[in-house]
């Protein structure tokens, strides 16, 4: 099996960072998405949506979306939990990792993709819209920083998918100036523990 | 139990067409999103984005997000699967679940938002984006016909989640004007079957 993917993209780094904290070896293809490469007739009849990650497996069979390659993984290797074993404990980690997603990558990413016009030959940017949702990331650091007052996770007590999701997001917020700020301590504690696992520079 | 919801809203009827196709009874308390009670301080503390559907357990104990309240009822009672039984399965339900989500049911909500100005006093609407919005959910519905063109249902050949995100947007769709086009007749034999289930009225 393998993933095709893209190494500066942050969606694959996700797949990577969940891979590498389950110790599961992976073959990575590297997939030229600035060059349009994704686009390719190939690349659709593996996704339709044209995006990476895509997992192939050695039928052909392929899944997409990151959090669903991980769960695919999660499923198949269940040691070392990072969606929850109790159907509680998998409810909330699954929302935890939505409310980051939505509320931090999500408006990370539409800031990049319309503030830069870095897809602009393949979407219609709205460069006020980029704007809005940058505030919307830069409030959504609140949220978790409050969160992370009383959590050592942001699930909770343990750590999975939804650190692995905010950190990647965090990370790429630095190309749209979306920083955490000096007051808000305690996601700053939680990002340098996170930054810290070997996994972090899958 | 119960879960705190708005009648009207698409998402809270995704959770409702779930259990009501488990048979899993609920209590529903309705709160008023239009006047602004879902950013009251009790229902921040629930959900500290505000919004709804919130399940809210007899301890206290909160699970926000429509996918991770059914997450947890699909894991308390997995008979008649809506989310998978293997880990293929269930990868590739997620999968759908997402593109569904991402690609149609957000576009469809992102257009209201942006277009309509409904909940102009606590975001900042953009008309343009919500344009782009509508016109992607849109083209959205061509892949989503492509694939019922050889699959029963989205997910392949059981009906599962994502046939209940698709179906809910859909039917959201008309406030915004998007609609299965008369040569989609793959969507629209889908569509019909889906809103012909008992639980497609809960």
């Amino acid at each position: 099996m393998k993933i095709y993917e893209t190494k500066t993209a942050p969606t694959p780094r996700r797949v990577r960072f969940f891979l590498a904290e389950k110790n599961i070896p992976m073959d990575y293809v590297q997939v030229d998405i600035e060059g349009g490469e994704n686009l390719s007739p190939a690349m659709r009849a593996r996704n339709p949506v044209a995006k990476v990650p895509v997992l192939e497996l050695d039928d052909g069979t392929c899944i997409n979306e990151s959090v669903s390659i991980c769960r695919y993984f999660e499923e198949l290797y269940p040691e070392k939990p990072l969606m929850g074993t109790t159907p509680l404990e998998k409810a909330q980690i699954d929302m935890w990792q939505r409310q980051v997603e939505f509320g931090l990558f999500m408006q990370i990413g539409m800031c990049f993709q319309h503030s830069t016009g870095y897809f602009k030959d393949r979407m219609t940017p709205v460069a006020e819209y980029g704007k809005v949702a940058g505030q919307d990331a830069i409030k959504f650091l609140e949220i978790l920083n409050a969160r992370l007052a009383n959590n050592e996770y942001i699930a909770g007590g343990s750590f999975s998918i939804a650190d692995i999701t905010a950190v990647c997001a965090i990370d790429f917020g630095r190309v749209v100036k979306v920083y955490i700020a000096p007051e808000q301590t305690h996601l700053q504690r939680w990002y340098d523990a996170i930054s810290a696992r070997p996994a972090a520079k899958a």
